[in-house]
């Protein structure tokens, strides 16, 4: 298709990041948000403000969604003023929430029968990722639609992976969330258990960070739960709401991930305790109180 | 010191390549292990056989354990044969084995009223690490005895790094098996999720592997499960012995560790399912039965 003229839904730091990107590129954007002030930024680089999921359902030939909650993806397409009821026949739905792999698939369905492709297109890479372009972006979709859209994730990431059939790229942002859920445990005890033993701690990052204990957590929050930093890269409450999905995803297929479990009764602990707004680092606390 | 005669005790995969570094790198060696054959191939290389720890003792200025559990340990140190009976005044007892971080405190406690300096200095980095010359080396001693023994360990490390009193080196190496446990749950959960939902090992790794997911166990192990592949990188059973070691010593320090103690339980259930002698990815197994 030639350039399409791309809707945006839901402009948080994320999405602001990333539709600023495709203004950026030269793509006509058409934006629409619950609260119109976090898209003011956008309109005055020139996205055109639209009234309502409708109106820009209307006017869009591709409409990515970015918002908060499987709830939140629900609405925007199942409602009555939602982008299923009111999407033309031909066009695209790109939901890059992290949200539910089985509601991926529920909204493949219904749009299918409406001649709508959609694609499940979670991504990592935080606010960093999102700013620069080189979130890593993991779809699910026809094989078809994905080759339609791909040029458009070239803008927003630098590694954007073809995972299989709708529901795919969810699927994937779980395993992600699965495999940090337990590490974040790992690296937590290791440091407290560092900090009791009376050791220093950048000195044991020294010996351990570059062998078989080493992660991407491991090197990169550790340092920042030595210095007292707990400010968000990403949210507790937000990793919360990834590990609910993780879960009753798993239990639908009748898979029993005893890691996950735990570590997400950990952060509902520190979170009960207020820190759902702080980084996930914070998971150091349930260990030193 | 001029170039130390060094007595090694302990000959397994590790010691046997320590062991030849040594000889390779120009030190005389004195060798003692349980079983003869183990040595042989060090004294074909040039190490003198010694029949006894308390022989091996007498005729040597550093000497170097890699033995197996803390049971070993104990006993080549406490025994009536022991070092600690049998080792001269001024010479050094540097224990490279995995132990207990409360034993190496006792073991100086004692050698200090002989005149004897011990080190503990467990390693990480594996069979390869050993052969190579580039292990991870972790340092508890008096400084001033780190400071002698030095030489020693770069011939056997590439990351030698001193982490403070007696106790530190094994304190350190249980911050690594601590921070491995958990994410072997994640990285096995994640796979085993992945596996569930149809999709294709590999090209999740492509996706996931590169960001916050990412670790040298997701990177290096998860291929070797995809391939059906659970020799032993690292033994399932030393692994739990290790993890022991690490709740007890936190259990002296009043610190709960679920993740760690989860992880033990798991890898217990899979040792009493016949892979003792798998390599820790076989924790997959546990997943899929």
């Amino acid at each position: 298709m030639t350039q399409p003229t791309i809707g945006f839904i839901g402009t948080g730091v994320m999405g602001k990041s990333m539709a600023e990107r495709l203004l950026d590129s030269g793509y006509a954007l058409n934006v629409y948000t619950r609260t119109f002030q976090k898209a003011e930024g956008l309109i005055e680089r020139g996205a055109v403000w639209k009234n309502s999921v409708q109106k820009l359902a209307e006017d869009s030939q591709v409409i990515i969604t970015m918002v908060g909650y499987p709830d939140d993806v629900e609405e925007v397409y199942f409602g009555e003023d939602g982008l299923l009821q009111n999407s033309k026949e031909g066009s695209y739905l790109v939901d890059m929430t992290t949200s539910s792999p089985e509601l991926a698939v529920q909204i493949e369905t219904e749009a299918r029968k409406r001649g709508i492709a959609t694609l499940d297109a979670p991504v990592s890479g935080g606010d960093i990722g999102a700013k620069k372009g080189n979130l890593s972006i993991m779809v699910g979709a026809e094989e078809e639609a994905f080759e339609k859209i791909r040029p458009i994730f070239y803008v927003m990431g630098s590694n954007t992976v073809y995972q299989g059939t709708a529901g795919s790229g969810q699927y994937t942002k779980m395993c992600n969330q699965i495999a940090i859920a337990s590490n974040m445990m790992g690296v937590s005890e290791a440091l407290a258990y560092a900090e009791a033993a009376g050791l220093d701690p950048d000195t044991v990052l020294e010996s351990i960070s570059g062998g078989a204990a080493g992660s991407w957590s491991l090197n990169n929050l550790t340092p920042r739960v030595i210095a007292g930093d707990y400010s968000p890269g990403f949210y507790v409450k937000h990793f919360i709401k990834d590990m609910k999905i993780a879960i009753d995803s798993a239990e639908k297929m009748n898979l029993d991930l005893p890691g996950l479990q735990l570590a997400k009764q950990l952060y509902d602990k520190i979170a009960a305790e207020g820190e759902e707004d702080s980084g996930t680092q914070a998971l150091y606390k349930y260990y030193t109180g």
